[in-house]
């Protein structure tokens, strides 16, 4: 029987990546994609494909209400999704969403102890990061710290594993890792601030990183970005 | 001008009795009440008054997947509500929600965070409660040194302190600080199992110790339990 794992599936090319890791080491997966009223709302068709396609037992899709976050990832904030590398590459940028992995791994975490799996995938780097904090060895070492006090599993001594393999590597090689595991990327979405024809902007951080990820892998870039 | 609050407002006697700690600290309140497919759905109609009457500045309601949380609490989990004291003193019981206090947490992490807010209250406590791995004053500890290495708020120093002024304190002790602060427990909720016309079952574990706590303060039980 296979283990069972629980992974957050953005429909990103990150997460893609890990769910053919997580299924090459032998994990049958549920997958969790969230709502949040994001501009990018198209990467949760993506997560649907991606989870049909690796034919994971369960794909739960939970909403959370636009006010709770206030990020330029939303058109409710009224903050534009920085663009051409506006963002500082010291400071926590504007597209930095207010204990978003926090939310997303608390979900994860009660969803793995109601069906009794102990193990949680994520796609979440720090290297071609864009200087979240909760991106970061630290954050996923206080979070399991959290959730062994905050749980049953936890207290009778049982506990999660939070899987990030991706924590240190960079896009380029995150690229060539998956495309060695068959992973079709042109499943994926990654951009901020897409057009309304589905069409990437080629201009927000996530498209910069994506772009340059493709290129230095030498990996043809599947995604369509907007024409000028 | 008055300090913001972030309070998890159930609808029940605790989180109630946390509010009117929290106004008369001078604290500005918004209140996050979540529906989870709970038996005791009532209370979200409980926590609406009682956001009304304290004059909070936001009322936001949450939705959880029924399938997120395996516990007695929801009639899908086919799991019944333990009546009579059935539950060990010493185990955590079938009422327990698993990870419901770090995801109902997150989500007042990320609220406070959206709008500026420092302080987040819960009525939470470790004395007259039923065992939960979520209520114990370590996990809180746990949580708060997990926020503070996932958000911008925390990497920058500010942080966050969460409040659970009723920690150590019993259900007689809490009645009577609330009937002190002018708490009307009528506009409250505790049982896990209410009939369809809204009484309590006055058997569940909720019920008894709102009953014994009303009891040892010595002060009229409002609540109207279901006739034999």
């Amino acid at each position: 029987m296979n283990k069972k794992g629980v992974i957050l599936l953005s429909g990103g090319l990150d997460s893609a990546t890990v769910a053919a890791i997580a299924v090459k080491e032998g994990y049958s997966l549920s997958a969790l994609t969230f709502f949040y009223s994001q501009r990018h709302e198209v990467e949760i068709t993506f997560a649907e494909r991606l989870a049909k396609h690796f034919r994971m037992d369960n794909h739960i899709k939970i909403s959370i209400p636009a006010e709770i976050f206030r990020t330029a990832l939303t058109a409710e904030s009224g903050i534009d999704v920085p663009k051409n590398r506006e963002i500082s590459e010291s400071s926590i940028p504007e597209t930095y969403v207010p204990a978003r992995n926090i939310i997303f791994l608390s979900y994860a975490l009660a969803f793995a102890e109601s069906t009794g799996a102990s193990d949680i995938f994520i796609g979440a780097n720090a290297v071609d990061y864009s200087g979240y904090p909760d991106c970061r060895p630290e954050f996923f070492e206080a979070f399991k710290k959290m959730a062994q006090m905050g749980t049953k599993a936890g207290v009778e001594g049982k506990g999660f594993n939070i899987h990030t393999p991706l924590m240190n590597m960079n896009k380029n090689e995150i690229i060539r890792l998956g495309t060695e595991l068959g992973v079709d990327y042109s499943l994926t979405h990654s951009c901020y601030d897409p057009s309304p024809d589905g069409s990437s902007c080629g201009e927000c951080d996530s498209c910069f990183l994506r772009m340059k990820g493709f290129a230095e892998a030498g990996v043809p870039d599947p995604t369509r970005y907007r024409a000028e």
